[in-house]
């Protein structure tokens, strides 16, 4: 099942994405849910389902699509989770995931602008898988960690270089409004299986300059759970961004930075395909 | 103006500090705000103040203090901000403040525990001075930055060191639940005046352990606020807890590290005495 945020005629809603439409579940629902995040926290995936066949339908192209989880209490990004990025980093390997945080509001959803801020020329992406939390919990163990996943979607962790070195800690780089990209939809986890059998590769312009297997990530998706939910409690609908592969366009000669009206794609086959377009931000007059 | 947030008789509220009661504006006005939050980004203060003659008084001993803000949207935290503190760091000086993140649930309150997880024993205080943001906005000019600050209080930046240390990311040394002590209570702008002529006092079991003039900050306030409201919308009680002088444990020989029993004060003259009592949390059976 695949589950939308999405704002239709001014109204915030969610729905579930069958072919090219969503069955706006969200408008029966409202009383219940405000939102696909509460629909998580209620385990509501079969109600929504059962209450599909009778739901306005919506064409995709009529919806404005939010962020998977608009309002995330906690969204974790995992750095330097690939070795490939690791090495052109230049980081230490470290015998725990580094674990850097975003803001909700610096979000984005699919087929919206990616924003480049005025103050910064330095715009690079990051292709990324995304875990949304299910069920929350505390000190979670690996081996159970997987039944805490309601779903994944894309990221992209697009990342503002120069505010992100500007000290070793990297949230100014990554939190500036309009940069994380997350989408195009929940893909429940029943239907994606073992998310260290996907792959993410991520497209400028229709070029590949990212692509690696999930296998390869440092720390896989139980290790982080298990080590995030022991600084701190995971709750319905955080998100954790996984880590990027290698290429990014900051460790390039000569770096590659986002333009405006670059299209940028990530894509993750049985999860998704995430795309957004460019736009720099003028300085205010 | 001394507003707390607190709770009596299982409900939470908030009111004015007068001696030693609180004046329960926020059970008078609870329609219109649900908590201090609310208060002030309406602007409230001048009408709880009204209000406060009619309210009902609640001695603080009757009262359990919450964080002063017990749910900020953002709470910032800024590393190495005093010359002391980060030469004996041995981080290197930045042009730009260091800013990491703290979930608002690791905080709690004047009076609480402080917990040291079972995980760890490298335990560690870092008294500093909190502003609480009054009026929000973007890319706020540093000389008008002090006009959207409602007040300051206290603030126990505890840190556990190794996880802090686990990788180059402050993240999880810095959200493990009851380390962030945030109090007693706010005291507005108007009765503090200017935030540089303040001083920071850290007290274990009486002795002083850390002591300095807010003056020496590396990035005064205005600064911070300039920087901070660049990369992210600042709103009505978001929080920045503006970084800790010399003397942590962590960096003394031997380490000094917090155990169970032990008091431990934040003393900010016209702002406010924070005391908590360091609690072990036992490991799960």
């Amino acid at each position: 099942m695949k589950l939308a945020s999405f704002i239709v005629a001014d109204r915030s809603s969610f729905g579930l994405v069958e072919n090219d439409e969503i069955a706006d579940v969200g408008a029966l629902l409202k009383d219940r849910y405000a939102d696909l995040k509460a629909l998580i926290a209620d385990g509501g995936f079969a109600e929504a389902a059962a209450r599909a066949p009778e739901a306005k339908r919506i064409s995709l192209s009529d919806a404005v699509l939010l962020p998977v989880i608009p309002n995330p209490g906690k969204i974790f990004c995992v750095g330097h989770n690939y070795e490939s990025h690791r090495q052109e980093t230049g980081r230490a390997k470290t015998e725990h995931p580094s674990i850097f945080l975003r803001f909700a509001d610096s979000q984005t959803g699919h087929g919206q602008k990616l924003l480049r801020p005025a103050v910064s020329t330095m715009f690079d992406f990051e292709g990324e898988l995304a875990v949304v939390i299910g069920q929350g919990g505390r000190a979670i163990a690996p081996e159970r960690a997987l039944d805490h996943v309601a779903g994944y979607a894309c990221y992209n962790d697009a990342s503002v270089r120069d505010w992100q070195w500007h000290t070793h800690q990297f949230t100014p780089g990554k939190n500036f409004p309009g940069t994380g990209a997350f989408g195009p939809w929940l893909v429940t986890a029943d239907e994606v299986g073992d998310p260290a059998q996907l792959s993410v590769t991520t497209r400028l312009n229709g070029e590949v300059v990212q692509s690696q297997p999930t296998a390869e990530m440092i720390f896989p998706i139980p290790a982080i759970i298990a080590y995030v939910s022991q600084f701190t409690p995971l709750s319905p609908g955080d998100v954790i961004v996984t880590g990027t592969p290698g290429g990014v366009g900051a460790k390039r000669q000569p770096p590659l930075w986002l333009k405006d009206g670059d299209r940028i794609e990530v894509e993750i086959p049985k999860v998704g395909l995430l795309v957004n377009t460019v736009e720099c931000e003028r300085p205010a007059a």
